[in-house]
């Protein structure tokens, strides 16, 4: 691992306790820890009885998930005292739901959980918004702890507080701003996620250098291996991504500013998935985060406003650490350009009609294009599409 | 209308503006005005259009009132420019849940709402509890407008933002504290709401004087039929209920501590309501809070913490203004004893198996007692029920 400090990792106070790595999101009376390390997940029961002592608890979880984690995180809660109730939903994008969101909170009343309880959300993203969700809406909000245990959970959906299901008009178009109690992000349980959800998730972790920590990009092309094989490096990533991202919700909580620099990649990356239909066979959240951040790149470079070899350094090492780059590497296809428009059009982000981007200057130097003007959009999809990957 | 000032509605800052009564909900940067007065809704547009220039606007209503006032309402948003829809529910409490909160968000999407627009809730609590909720979870939020047309809207469940739907499990069970952006009570608009439904709104203005105003309690004692007739003492009745609920929503956005004092009467009714099946032609909400108020002062009564004159004062004051103020007078009944207990220890208010009351000392001085012993409410609801309304 390189020495290089993040600026943001020091600003949000890492603080490093015998390898377990502790980060503060700083939202005054919701401010709450994501703590950092292999093996926590065995101290899920010590850490709940210390939010609330006696309390119930609810987990709520996946198939896979449930499979791998379930009884390590049932014996932690258990051996500290509390009740356990678990909730095991399919896994899949198709899980945030209205049908889910709803059966799950009827689950937790029907499980007497109150106001003072705890829900455990343990699983990647998915469980993560949606647990989140019905955590919020259930007697107007119930604590909730996040245990991520997908790359791209915790380098990323665990923080923030954004929660929320899909709508049949859209992704994440139903929701809510809900804080957690707790982030509980155990690195080792990344060792039986599937490689292909790894580098999903990988794709966020470079994000935070694109946007704006050049040396943090500048490590991950060194380090990027190390972050898949569970190296020490894994967890700086990880710490670095969360000190980020804690940074901008600190500034930003509800997404009426800077947060949305956190959407590199995401407008084209969320049109890709539209396309898709959510069919994660053909494409995954991070794929199209890494598709939309590559896109964003050289959309950069067309507009002049950054250097054709920042577009290709940043194609070239999301390539390397094994993430796709241009629509074209989709199985099946995205379509046309107008296709793709008109995804785009459908953004949660989309405000009065208008494009808003996340571009670039270069690397680790990102800024949010309001109002990009169609026409501009469409001469760089043309052109793009035409293309290839081209690394 | 006497002259005796009540110290809420001078705390909470009512001004009067020509006829028009103004209360703020001081809440930071969620504050907002409750504008009282008769005639209003004729000004929706333009209070809109001050809020949000250019915005879209949809509305929530039923049928019920879409036909009384629907037509209103829209043209006065059209004539300031607003693009206006209407999304239009069935009346009465069955329509606060899953489904309907599911088909109005995705309507709401389908018209194309954003961040920016606004949701106006245009009907009783029924409707203006599952708008707002609607409008905290699309997008994460969306901001919206109470135009409260039932007494009870007016006075209680348009302040303070609750929002939320019902469950299969008990009433309000799902929901959020969402606060909208502008309430506006055309009093007038009450002249077509039926009889019974204003009683029942009464119920809670008489509520406010029983938890902490003890010389408003006394004025309605003299003024209730001005406030079911439309005098002036109608406005004076519905700007000190925003008031005093306002000032104690500030104090405590999401009862965590003394706005449970809301609830008096309230444990008691949500009992009565379940174990009615929420029909509305057994009982509606306020006819509930009613008996419970009566009963909650009995309770008090046979305790030993306020005076039985106390407790007769309160049931002839709310029977003179038409309210029940016993089991025995639902038609059909309520059952026994043990189902009463069983339905109350199903309350979204019982924390832990505990069961919580508000409880009295006198007229106006209402406290929260927690834990209250199961068998003490036991023996008060077999001598209570054994008896009948006795006024
Ligand atoms: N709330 C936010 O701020 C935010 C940010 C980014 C993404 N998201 C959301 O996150 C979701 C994607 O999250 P995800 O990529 O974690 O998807 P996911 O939750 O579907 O997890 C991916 C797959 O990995 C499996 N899995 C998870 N942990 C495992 C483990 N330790 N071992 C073995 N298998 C495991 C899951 O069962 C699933 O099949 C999307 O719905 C996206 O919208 C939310
Ligand atoms: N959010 C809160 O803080 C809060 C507080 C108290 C009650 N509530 C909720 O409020 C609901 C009860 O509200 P409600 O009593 O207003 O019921 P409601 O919304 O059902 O309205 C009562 C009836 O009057 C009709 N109506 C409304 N305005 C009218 C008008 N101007 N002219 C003619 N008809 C009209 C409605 O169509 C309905 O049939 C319950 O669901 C209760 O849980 C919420
Ligand atoms: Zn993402
Ligand atoms: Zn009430």
């Amino acid at each position: 691992m390189t020495t290089a400090a993040s600026a943001a990792a020091a600003q949000a106070q890492t603080a490093d306790n015998g390898g377990e790595r502790v980060i503060r999101v700083a939202l005054a009376e919701r401010s709450y820890d994501i703590r950092i390390g292999r093996g926590l997940l065995d101290g899920l029961g010590g850490a709940v009885a210390r939010l609330a002592p006696g309390a119930n608890v609810a987990i709520i979880t996946d198939e896979n998930v449930n499979r791998v984690l379930g009884e390590r995180a049932r014996a932690s809660l258990t051996q500290a005292g509390q009740r356990v109730e678990t909730i095991v939903l399919p896994p899949g994008e198709a899980t945030k739901s209205w049908d889910h969101v709803g059966q799950v909170c009827e689950a937790l009343l029907a499980a007497k959980i109150e106001r003072g309880d705890i829900v455990v959300a343990l699983g990647g993203g998915v469980i993560g918004d949606l647990a989140g969700f019905a955590a919020a809406i259930v007697r107007r909000g119930v604590r909730f702890v996040q245990v991520p245990t997908s790359l791209l959970a915790q380098v990323d959906s665990s923080v923030g507080g954004k929660t929320g299901i899909n709508s049949p008009h859209g992704k994440n178009l139903i929701g809510a701003f809900y804080q957690p109690s707790l982030v509980l992000a155990d690195t080792a349980v990344l060792d039986t996620l599937p490689v292909r959800e790894l580098r999903a998730g990988y794709a966020e972790v470079a994000k935070y250098g694109l946007i704006d920590q050049p040396e943090f990009f500048a490590w991950c092309e060194q380090n990027w291996q190390g972050v898949y094989d569970g190296t020490d490096a894994r967890e700086y990533a990880v710490a670095t991504s969360c000190a980020a991202k804690a940074a901008v919700v600190a500034r930003d909580e509800t997404e009426t500013g800077d947060r949305a620099l956190l959407n590199l990649g995401h407008t084209f990356g969320h049109a890709l998935e539209r396309l898709t239909h959510y069919d994660s066979a053909r494409l995954v959240h991070g794929e199209g985060v890494a598709i939309g951040m590559a896109q964003a790149f050289r959309f950069s470079a067309r507009l002049g406003l950054c250097a054709p070899a920042d577009a290709d350094r940043v194609a070239r090492h999301l390539a390397a650490a094994g993430l796709p780059v241009h629509p074209a590497q989709i199985p099946g296809g995205v379509g046309t350009v107008d296709e793709v428009l008109e995804a785009m059009a459908q953004d949660k982000k989309v405000s009065r009609g208008a494009l808003t981007f996340i571009l670039a200057r270069g690397i680790g130097q990102s800024f949010i294009a309001k109002n990009m003007p169609r026409d501009d959009v469409r001469a760089f999809l043309e052109a793009d599409m035409a293309g290839g990957p081209g690394v």
